[in-house]
């Protein structure tokens, strides 16, 4: 997340400021989990401080408590020096002696080339289990393993005007997600189709009646049909949706600073779900072919549904901006005149005479990778974020910003895949100068020179397409073989073999 | 349009309520066209009441001004008396004898079997000549031909609720898009790219000099590049917001009643430009594959953009409505359980403990051609419905109907066509009981059946898609071939040949 924030970084760079501690979730912090999300010896670290910018690394150390790197990669203090080190940007990987991640999941990732303190990018792979919160036929069941839910889970958050956000993210939306399949194990293992209404409490009478929760029928003359796909769609929303306000919650006492975007992917049942809010993105590179996984929500890509908002609740735009579009900035002598400009409903432009309102900042400006919402920030979607300002001014921005994902569905037993068939995730850093058909070329070439059964194909894979985002130094700036500017972001990198799942692991 | 609105259709079948008298636009009855919207003879045509229901043709005749078919069918009174008859449902096409529609245009309709009083389809195909307003450089141009634009025109209407609003678009739509490409005559026969800045009024001083219109760059780095096409693809969509606002400002003086679907096609300078509001379709028929224009607006597919607005704007929903989405309409008994729902951000469906609030009706409710924004109406597009209120209620429910339309653009000049490549437009009469493929087939049947350069084959497959669609009468309905009930919906088809635009007109 390169230079999406205007103000916060620079202010963070500057300030030397400490990313906020780690936050508590009153939800869900007390959660069991299958694996912890921090294990013990993380908080217990020798807590470093990373030299800042290009320079070699620092050589203070102080107290701090919450910068950290994904706990599989089991970095030792040291570890975790060289990889805040913006000028060497070495590649960090999980341990080939430890514990695989699940699936034989490939990961690789790289700090930024000094645009912020540390590395805001967060990761997470994890299996989780879901115990059932009560059985649906009203009668509470016994706890045990074997009437519960595994899924796997992979979660990629991109910061951006701190490291807070992406990180508590990271330790708790698969808890959310689990939160919300609770209610779901024994329906989703069901074949029948999903009750349309439950009972409120286990065992209310009537309530287990399926005739009375069907009821007749009013002026509609059918029901809809709910598939468990969508249940499980559904459960990822809200899960996005309980995370973003926990972290509205716990933002003043335990300053969840800054905001990032949020790619997770979730295998259960035989599907793979991938939910995205924000500008990472997600790919299945299958016999060679490209199937995109996800989009990016950006100032660009949702315009409309900006300056619809803008449009029907003006105040958010605190009389400082204007919804309308326009394609360059309007100088004030240009009163009278006529501008293109687009509105909320438009795709094309038009000309209009411009008025005095329309001299105000476009809440929508700029192009690509400079498109801004409020000229602040250049995503759309993620989480947090809810201190967030325009730059000099009190007016938040967070009305603007959705934290619900866009989730697509991939049915993994469709179609047999073979073990060069991989689920590709990565942040901006990657995107930014990797397209979809270099990264399909790179899958072949990486794993083309590995054994089929090589578990340890997949994270170097993750590293040759980290490495290949990074560039190596050179004329004053990390640079591709093409001598074009490698990128300066943060960039992570998660390849989940769809091969075999779970033959690996 | 069938049973798509409840509550009016009825009561204007019932009431044998006459549709309103032609109404007027101040802004543009008065401007040239180069031929006559309605010719003299259609306002002078012997009125007819023709039989409602699928009874014999009525024998009554009462004073009337308003109900036509598109002129270029060139009915005479008798000929009307037919194209009105429930019973018979004659499929009327323009008369070989005549005036050739442009580009040898296909075109055929046939009445509904009885769900309202006339055929509530319009139909519109012209020649539309724009003479630019002025001179962008400031210097008042002379008005001469040459100067101008031509475009051409196709527009299909399928109204609901009366027949006023389809009659009145089918008669101004085209000018109030000569209205907004007037601006643009000088800029689109420009290659270079339009202007961001034009002066107010022509000769200003200085507005003429290209850098002080183009001005310095604020924080913006750049400015947008805009097209031609955007240009054109924005006048649209202006046009159609101009005429929906025409019928609001008119519909009390000249009772514009109902709504239309509107699904227009511009042809302008190589380009086609596909607009849709509403249920109508538009393929594009290429070396026999489907190639859709155009995508369907309806409770369904609109559905998280009418919650969103009924989130945003509670107010909207009167205290009758809830912005939810359910699966089926709750009990009262029900409150206290859990029934599943979908909020205006989600795809998927979880659930949510049943509160009283949760027992208004929903928003959006039903499934298909049964789906409904407030209990009311089937379709979200389209203009007109300014007087639409909720059965037994005065809450309005225009305020969730869009007049845009999407426009889809479509290049004639990156392909070589064949005489058997064809846009086809049809209402959803055609739609409903017509696949695309099927339409595909029968464009291979029908022209292939005639020489390649006989211009009545495409005034033939038109034919062929409504008897498709219409069926023949048996066994108490209207029957396809293989004993499925046909279209009993008015249906309208346009069939233009896009292999040589021009060589047959």
């Amino acid at each position: 997340m390169l230079n999406r924030v205007r103000s916060a970084v620079a202010h963070l760079v500057s300030s030397g400021g400490a990313p906020p501690p780690r936050p508590k979730s009153p939800d869900l912090s007390n959660a069991p989990s299958a694996q912890p999300a921090v294990p013990p010896e993380a908080s217990k670290s020798p807590p470093v401080r990373a030299g800042s910018g290009s320079s070699a690394p620092a050589k203070t150390v102080e107290a701090r408590t919450s910068f950290s790197r994904p706990t599989f990669l089991q970095l030792s203090p040291g570890g975790l020096r060289r990889a805040d080190d913006h000028a060497g940007r070495a590649v960090q990987s999980p341990p080939n002696t430890g514990r695989r991640l699940p699936w034989s999941t490939g990961y690789a990732e790289v700090i930024n080339a000094g645009k912020s303190r540390h590395n805001e990018d967060q990761a997470c792979c994890e299996v989780v289990y879901v115990e059932g919160r009560r059985s649906i036929s009203g009668v509470p069941r016994e706890p045990s393993q074997g009437q519960g839910l595994c899924f796997y889970y992979w979660g990629l958050f991109d910061g951006h005007a701190g490291g807070g956000a992406a990180e508590m993210a990271s330790r708790l939306l698969h808890r959310h997600i689990r939160e919300q399949l609770k209610d779901l194990v024994e329906i989703l293992q069901d074949p029948s189709p999903p009750p349309l209404c439950l009972p409120s409490t286990p065992g209310a009478p009537g309530s287990s009646d399926p005739s009375h929760l069907v009821g007749p029928q009013s002026c509609w003359s059918s029901q809809k049909e709910v598939t468990h796909e969508s249940l499980v769609v559904g459960a990822i929303e809200n899960a996005f949706q309980f995370m973003d306000e926990q972290m509205a919650r716990e933002r003043h006492g335990h300053q969840v600073e800054g905001g990032c975007c949020a790619l997770v992917v979730v295998y259960l049942l035989g599907k793979v779900y991938v939910a995205n809010a924000g500008d990472s993105r997600a790919i299945i590179v299958r016999n060679g072919e490209v199937i995109p996984m996800s989009r990016e929500f950006t100032p660009e890509t949702e315009r409309q549904r900006l300056q619809l908002l803008g449009f029907l609740k003006p105040e958010l735009l605190g009389g400082e901006f204007t919804h309308l579009e326009f394609p360059r900035r309007i100088q004030p002598k240009e009163l009278g005149q006529r501008m293109l400009y687009r509105d909320q409903n438009m795709t094309g432009w038009a000309y209009k005479k411009i008025e005095l309102e329309d001299l105000r900042f476009p809440l929508v400006c700029g192009e690509g990778k400079k498109a801004r919402v409020m000229a602040t920030i250049g995503v759309t979607r993620g989480l947090g974020d809810h201190n967030l300002k325009v730059c000099s001014s009190t007016l938040p921005i967070k009305p603007f910003l959705s934290c619900f994902p866009e989730v697509r569905v991939y049915d993994l037993t469709q179609y047999e895949h073979c073990p060069d068939d991989v689920l590709v995730l990565g942040t901006d850093g990657l995107w930014d100068v990797t397209s979809d058909c270099e990264v399909a070329a790179t899958v072949d070439r990486v794993l083309s020179a590995y054994e089929p059964n090589d578990p340890s194909r997949y994270t170097a894979l993750a590293q040759a397409l980290v490495l290949g985002a990074r560039g190596t130094p050179r004329d004053r700036g990390w640079r591709l073989p093409n001598n074009k500017l490698g990128s300066g972001d943060d960039i992570s990198v998660f390849v989940i073999p769809l091969g075999g799942p779970g033959s690996y692991s």
